[in-house]
């Protein structure tokens, strides 16, 4: 047994063989890879990790379920993470058609599956459950201490979450997570805990430009085989900003821009009501192809970000006697949030700010919308 | 200049005319005023007094304007307060025809006048300036210091309020107050966290029951004259209380039922969409009246609560160079908790709980509801 | 089950029995008994009651062992607190003989003892248990939680102990606690926030004449029959303040004094050098009537508050392997604190503030002591 | 004017000034070096860099003193930091001879020096006051912030300090700071917070372990010209781990063990006591070499410690009227924390596991130290 400060839990308590998944090289890559990839570039406290999300997960998944099984998927949940987090995420789906969600591969082959298998578990059944509830669902132990974490290290919406309530009226039948009907203040601060960290942080436009600058830096070199999308789910943070440092054209570019905050800026910025039409199925990358060449410049100076809708997880289920019911429906304030999210989606193109001018013509003109003159008042109360 | 430790604002610089007014009898006074009345029969900790709440809003009058005159204005704010805060004041009002903010009759006979004089205030401009922008508002010192006060103590959203960004985005004009527009988010956090406080505290049942009970053995001590409605405001919570237990009949018994947590019930607990009237013109004395003759219990056993609209108070003033409009034109989220204020509405009708079958048929006859056998879900999930 | 909102230890789970103690008209009393007496005239958010410290100490307790009537044990522990806690402890002592830990009789008639035998505790079995490890030790649930709570509402030394670390690391053997030699920081911690609340709060100057205040004149309505010492452990605050305010002479004076806190002064404050002697047999009530008679006062304006040395409380049993051994052995920190509490000691005369001069002769001669005219330092730097 | 949200100070007001220091590529630098370099192997949330201490020091030194250029002495005064912090800056002396304050000569060829002639400073000026009070001295902007943030982010003494009281009590007279004697307790706040940061984060033996292992490699680079000491100023932590864990032999070796947490352990760790000598005036460097022939292992493989005493730091002038004397004349805490400090100091000789044995008894002729066998109490118990 061994005890660990943890800024968000306090003192928490490592059983051995917890111990022993910790120290090995995979868990501890974590420790170099920022839970929050460049949010740090609009909160200077964002400089947490992996590492400690994924103790903290372990922590809250055994206050809901207590199942040592369960506590090990939480622990090793993130092994397939790439470097800064979801930002080199989306690129490895692309590229290697991975989520970092598929663990089993990663761990097929680690010290963290022989630490598995001299403890006494199936690592296979360690590595499926790390998809399921309660390590991962609509509430679930990942997201309850992601939440509670980036709130803690950015300074946004922190201590909203009525955690001990939350976790006490979660129960988990072996299934499915549910809340108890008395917990419902709880999941309510949950949810506006995580509505606003949606809007300050991860949202935020800063982070979202700072975000796909690195996903378009990294396309470029895996493209011409600087690069292997594979080998990224077992570099750090350190190593792919020194492979783009390193290099020449535009990642090194990108990586200089990164380093020293000179990032793109908005060109088009529009919410739902403007763009008024189903932009699932566009294509982000031939978005910029078109709208670079629509607006003269080079293709790398281009990068259009078109947010998941993300609606569906308000649907937290409330359990009442024998029944089950969606969240919404008994509570006004789940209801109201879930509209008012809506309503903060946005389309953003950026670019350098020298050709703000010309990269925003050629996307108003490519998504054939009609953008007011007069910059849209929700957009200027960014923290 | 002194300095003191205040729970919610840290350490207090307290100048040498603010330690003058504090050390008054009437201001003293208020350290025997509990801020939320009977609360603490739910949220054991809210103990705290109208003495502190007084200086904190002092405080923060001092962050948003800067005038010493307003500094004094919010530092009395609350001297006419009767006992147990709230729960007298209605009646007051109704005996006496003033409400706690008519501070002129009370400071006119004062110490704390000669104080001001002495320190060279003009006293009734000190008393003017109590009611107004930025001591008392729709976003004010008084309101933002009850806010953050109320939730450290109940333990109840606490830490939503973002204060600093808060107090630093409103600006006071010499007549009103408004926020910048890079102010809204902190202002979303300001009635989020009311939100939350008046459904989880303000307007919880049981502190409601316990309110009204009180003031219903005040009203019955005032008419049988055992009690003089205009010396409430020279009384504290202590000299209410041993009257209430020292007497005898009603008032005994309602002392006793408070002291011990031996509360009326819900006998009828309705929301909008049932009542479906606008109840702002039924005299809550005369339903009572008739429900108790319906019920046929005694009159003193029916308790008819119907809480104020307030939904007005949304419409926070926010500014955008030149131009001002209300907070709801450009936040989805304001706009969202203003609908879900308005869904928490209840009409409560409370009894001894012997008698709740009794009189719940009297009140659904006398306000000629229908009332759904099955019981609500959302009055399920009360903290 | 139900869960109620703690301001110190957050969401605390009851168990239907604690709830059915809590319900007792002899724990609702608790509500109305201030955790730190008059304390609140130096920190004003000091009104916290022996209600939540009860639960809170509870809670500790649950932490510590587990054990059903250990737990019932720490609820029940300061059910024989007389008003304003520890400032009629002493009156009581004197003039009855009983402390505040003597539960037993009280209990015996209680409607607490109807539950605790319905839910088959031995109440004998659970009273014995208050004054003994863990509920009541060196280091115990009931100092555990007082101390944080005090902290926690005074805004002194607020966050300094670490508390998940100190009770995982506390064991009890069924008789005696020990602490593990891993959980020494955790201790020293504990052991520096006591050291601070002990100078800032427990023995602050201020604090101390308002609880001597109070003690004479509680002792002065004894001597003369107007109110009797036994009924103390069954009256509130407001009972004993309203019959002091209610009285005549004497007690009216002290009662509005408290009331307006026009409180007495220090005539002398003399530290461990400078009494040099033993004072522990100098009778406290025989020295101040002595000094009246020197000064030519009356004596009811005259206290003398000799405080206890308290510095056996240091030896926390600390083991390592099969061996235990005082915590000053091996924490030189805790040794140095030891030693720096003895130097804060201090013998406090008190008077009103025009008779300071007087009375400080007078306590000069009758202690026989030589004071330096000019005023030690160590004694200007209060909070 | 621009507001970000700091961590431990809340929200910060940042002029254009100081944004555009902050916008240059030195200052940007400083979000890549970790405050407290390899704590973390420690303290997984001790991730925080000199990029957002160097702005809360900033915030303090205005709250202290107010004047523009001593903030911009505070904000700038750690730009002459080397990678990883303190770890780099003992190898910097050795080789350049430069202390990180030497700033003069970075600021001398930087935009930061543009950004601060544009805007009417003097920029040697501002250099020179990064090294004298308020900004550095025996109480000071730097300390007040590094030790409350470094106290939030590592979970270890974390809200001890009396932030507000402390800054309040201290003055600057243009030369030196003061603190006014009613600030004693704030000060004594501080000290102990500082005494237990020093004891379980700074001077923790694992965190001396991996930075003196770091320091190795350093010095191992910069003999063979791997690596230009000069350059260090201008790398970050991403700079030198790489080049560390891209080169061959032993700088690789301890790449790679600070990256799995694979640390070198203690042979010998002694205190004062056993040592008993003055050992100031041994050379590290020899002391290694010698131990390592006399163990019979390569020289790599062994790292003396030896602490500095660092007890001057004690004696903060207190000021009373015009009278100013050292802390510990008047705080017995304060005279007692200096003594226990100076038990905690240790002498500490590690290597790699396996090596313990033979490195301890060379290490133990070495010293001509006679160490009991028994395991010394007071190293057991660390966090």
């Amino acid at each position: 047994m061994k005890l660990i400060h943890d800024s968000v839990h306090g003192t928490i308590r490592l059983k051995d063989w917890m111990v022993e998944i910790i120290d090995t090289p995979e868990f501890q890559r974590l420790r170099r890879i920022k839970q929050l990839g460049f949010a740090n570039l609009v909160y200077p406290g964002a400089n947490h990790t992996r590492f400690e999300h994924s103790i903290g997960t372990a922590f809250v998944a055994e206050r809901i379920a207590g199942d040592e099984e369960i506590i090990a998927s939480a622990l090793i949940h993130d092994l397939g993470h790439t470097p800064f987090s979801h930002s080199g995420e989306a690129v490895l789906r692309r590229y290697v058609g991975i989520r970092h969600e598929d663990l089993k591969e990663i761990v097929r082959e680690s010290e963290v599956r022989d630490v598995l298998e001299r403890n006494g578990f199936s690592w296979k059944k360690v590595v499926e459950k790390a998809n399921k509830p309660p390590v991962s669902s609509v509430i679930d132990a990942d997201r309850i201490d992601y939440l509670l974490r980036d709130a803690h290290y950015t300074g946004v919406a922190y201590g909203i979450v009525d955690f001990d309530r939350l976790v006490e009226k979660i129960s988990y039948d072996g299934d499915e997570v549910y809340v108890d009907i008395s917990g419902v203040r709880a999941v309510e601060s949950f949810l506006i805990s995580r509505y606003l960290m949606y809007s300050a942080v991860y949202h935020h436009h800063v982070c979202r430009i700072a975000r796909r600058m690195f996903e378009k830096a990294l396309e470029w070199m895996i493209e011409r085989d600087l690069l292997n999308a594979r080998d990224l789910v077992k570099m750090d943070d350190h190593d792919v900003f020194s492979i783009m440092r390193n290099s020449e054209g535009f990642p090194r570019e990108i990586g200089e821009r990164l380093s020293m905050r000179r990032l793109y800026k908005r060109a088009l910025y529009a919410g739902i009501e403007e763009v008024g039409v189903n932009l699932s199925r566009i294509n982000q990358r031939k978005a910029e192809i078109e709208i670079a060449e629509m607006a003269g410049v080079d293709d790398g100076k281009v990068i259009v970000d078109i947010l998941p809708p993300e609606s569906e997880e308000y649907s937290i289920p409330v359990k009442h006697g024998n029944d089950v019911f969606p969240i919404e429906k008994i509570s006004p304030l789940v209801k109201s949030l879930k509209e008012a999210q809506a309503l903060n989606w946005r389309l953003g193109v950026y670019c350098p700010p020298e050709l703000v001018e010309k990269v925003r013509k050629g996307a108003i003109d490519f998504f054939n919308i009609r953008v007011s003159e007069q910059k849209r008042l929700s957009d200027l109360f960014e923290f």
